[in-house]
């Protein structure tokens, strides 16, 4: 058992290092649960976060790390026991330094994922990570979630986009594996092991992260298909032609295109009748090539596997597509679903996942479902709404057999019900229920050895 | 201290898994080394495979898992100390399932990379990893060495071209990791701890592999650099006009020529005079480009980086430039280095790494260095020859001293004195004396919370 961060303990650290609890540090974005905390630990460099983990680790204290505070599965938010020591990294948001050359940049745990990308960018680099929260996440936070995005499909997850890693485990000591190196076979892979485990396992306090060359051209087309399947041939098909130059390929169901109607009027509609599926495809080019005839090329090529087409026809045009594929989690918001699901497929199954899940879930009741994501990844955000008129409070008991049902179906189609956001301390009981029992007993071995006491981040991942 | 497989333990054992010892078995290929074996298990599945680790667990029996048998650092040989049992996956090389439609494959850990790169071929698909030994090495080998090659630059080490992993633990669990899955936030990447592992950890039983699209057209170009930071510049330059489309980029240095010219004359040279640095370029282009004029577009921008340069004009052409690149290991073999190198340096101190290591081996003695290898991922293979006349045998007192020599000056520039062919038992000791003591600790935590007994390849990686 764990003792509570009381004033005798936050009495060993110095005060500068501390300062008091705000709402924001312990708020969930869905607003489900409240966390706790009894400070806020703000180390100013590396030595400081060790000497507040030994502190912890001598008073047998829980840390729980906070990164921007946008994570949606709790990972940042422990609710009951002992009340822990909070960590952000907040005065350690420095980018340290860019090698352009190299194609390496070295942040601070504590940097803003759009600080990162713009210091990348002004070195007329590219550093990939992109999503919705990167106004506010911070870098330590997309590592220790192994975040996604959008442009997973060209340039993978938050960990494909990691070279090395500082970072200090629960006694306190500093790993020192801040390396600019695109191949090293010295040892086992810690950085991996950091990367993904929320804060479990150590704290991120520094990152080499890999940039790359920004494309020559861009471009995007919204693409009318007659269903998935047909999205995704179509994605082979523009892998087949352009060797790596997909940036992102989303699929966006006609009650998406409903909901923005609905909630948010102003974002302009690339087609007068919404339609049932389409694709927002974005291609990063090489020099010399031409982003509308290159689309134009693969809209011809597709044949069947396409029914109607808008081709960006500027930079301007591009935004305004990207805009409304950014506005769907908004307008998701403002619906309000009565329960949501980040899961992962193998491809070759999403169609007969989608076949089986509708039928499945009207069993239950009555529904809007909203289907979209990252189909380049078989990562789908397959969201359960109230029909018009009711709200997702008329529903709460039916929000654990939805949750269930769709899990079910992801499991028996050998996915995952944490494609990118990972398991916080929403879905332990998944982890649990439909994790492989070697794995979960493997990871409990790593966890006691790695922290014996417990005190990182304690019940996320792995039960307390 | 573990217990040798005697004959009593091997009575444990049905007498249809096991089979004798042979040569091939416990031979090193650089000749240095002898291993030692009581027998090696040949299990048809993953039930076998548990079955063997559970006899070895409850003996404390060593086990040594072997793959093709084509590791340079000593991790399949066991010299000394009570004699192990030998692991051959060589009843289990099927390659499973290919899923074109996804870009994955299963295959078996006993699978030999060429039949890998052929079931892939076969489904016009590409697995990408591709080295010198890809005709006997195995892929369970490649996973637990996470091996490099030629096409790292583009598609990644075996680590990243991997989805998920089926592997037996110390204790005979069988770990069901083997997703077609492109985004799994579901705890620990215990897959990338095993990779890289060099069977210290699990015996990785069967893989689901990355495949990717074959490109539209191949190009390749010798380009005549002035010196290595031109090459870098030049890297800098392809990169940024052809958005990722560069498959290979290596650097050869005139050494590698006349070795070439003295041992494997047949071998076609491109150039009248051997320059002193060049790169083979390769690219791997979308439909509808041409690799000629995409690679006479490049030499045109490239200005004074480019001295001078011959671009392949057919498949067959683009081959021999790559069939000299392949040769050079083999030109280095028969010439014989006193001591060879697999380091990996952040991409900006490759040209300072150059200049301080050539006079800091001068003031041993006189060599002849032979520099070449993935000048993309910033890995040389920095080997060092006897003066003509000489031999390896007359420099045997002075190994030792160049090796400290390339691997302290390694150090000082942050690189990695093992790149790409891992820790074995050769790079036991430079791991424990270069290596993050805090990586050393963790590492040791881990090994002893999966393998508390030390019976997985004892020795390699982490002192026994």
């Amino acid at each position: 058992m764990l003792n509570a961060a009381d004033a005798t303990f936050l009495a060993t650290l110095p005060e500068a290092l501390l300062r008091p609890v705000t709402p924001a540090d312990v708020e969930d974005p869905r607003g489900r649960w409240l966390g706790q905390g009894a400070a806020v630990a703000v180390p100013r460099d590396v030595q400081q976060v060790a000497q507040i983990l030994r502190a912890c680790a001598a008073a047998r204290v829980g840390l729980v790390p906070l990164g921007g505070g946008t994570g949606l599965v709790g990972g940042q938010i422990l609710p009951a026991g002992p009340a822990p020591l909070l960590l952000s990294l907040e005065r350690m948001a420095a980018v340290r330094a860019v090698y352009p050359e190299e194609n390496v940049l070295i942040a601070e745990g504590g940097a803003v994922l759009a600080d990162v990308q713009a210091a990348a960018e002004a070195a007329d680099r590219l550093f990939p990570l992109s999503l919705a929260s990167q106004g506010s996440c911070r870098i330590a936070g997309n590592l220790a979630t192994n975040a996604g995005g959008v442009n997973v499909l060209r340039y993978g997850n938050a960990r494909d986009l990691c070279l090395g890693l500082e970072a200090v485990l629960a006694d306190g000591s500093v790993l020192q594996g801040l390396k600019r190196l695109r191949k090293d076979n010295t040892g086992y892979d810690l950085r991996n092991l950091l990367i993904g485990s929320e804060g479990t396992l150590g704290v991120i306090t520094a990152a080499s992260l890999k940039l790359v060359p920004r494309p020559a051209a861009e471009g995007a087309a919204f693409f009318v298909v007659p269903d998935p399947e047909a999205a995704l041939r179509l994605l082979a098909l523009a892998q087949a032609r352009l060797a790596g130059m997909v940036s992102a390929f989303e699929l966006i169901h006609r009650q998406s295109l409903d909901f923005l109607s609905e909630t948010l009027p102003q974002v302009r509609q690339p087609f007068a009748r919404p339609p049932e599926w389409m694709v927002l495809i974005d291609l990063g080019l090489a020099s010399g090539m031409d982003p509308a005839d290159t689309l134009a090329d693969l809209y011809a090529a597709a044949g069947d596997l396409v029914l109607d087409g808008v081709i960006a026809q500027s930079t301007a045009q591009r935004a305004a597509f990207w805009a409304l594929r950014e506005n769907i989690p908004q307008a998701n918001r403002r619906i309000g679903a009565i329960s949501s699901h980040d899961i992962a497929l193998p491809l070759g199954a999403i169609p007969a996942f989608l076949a089986a899940a509708g039928p499945a879930l009207a069993r239950i009741g009555s529904f809007r479902i909203n289907c979209f994501g990252h189909l380049g990844d078989g990562n789908l955000h397959y969201n359960v709404f109230p029909m018009p008129g009711r709200s997702r409070k008329d529903h709460e008991a039916e929000r654990e057999a939805i949750k269930t049902c769709v899990h079910d179906l992801v499991h028996r189609f050998d996915g995952s019900v944490s494609a990118e956001h990972g398991i916080g301390r929403l879905k332990v009981g998944d982890l649990e229920h439909y994790g492989d029992p070697a794995k979960l007993a493997a990871m409990r071995a790593i966890k006691a050895a790695l922290d014996p006491q417990g005190i990182l981040n304690p019940g996320a991942v792995l039960r307390a």
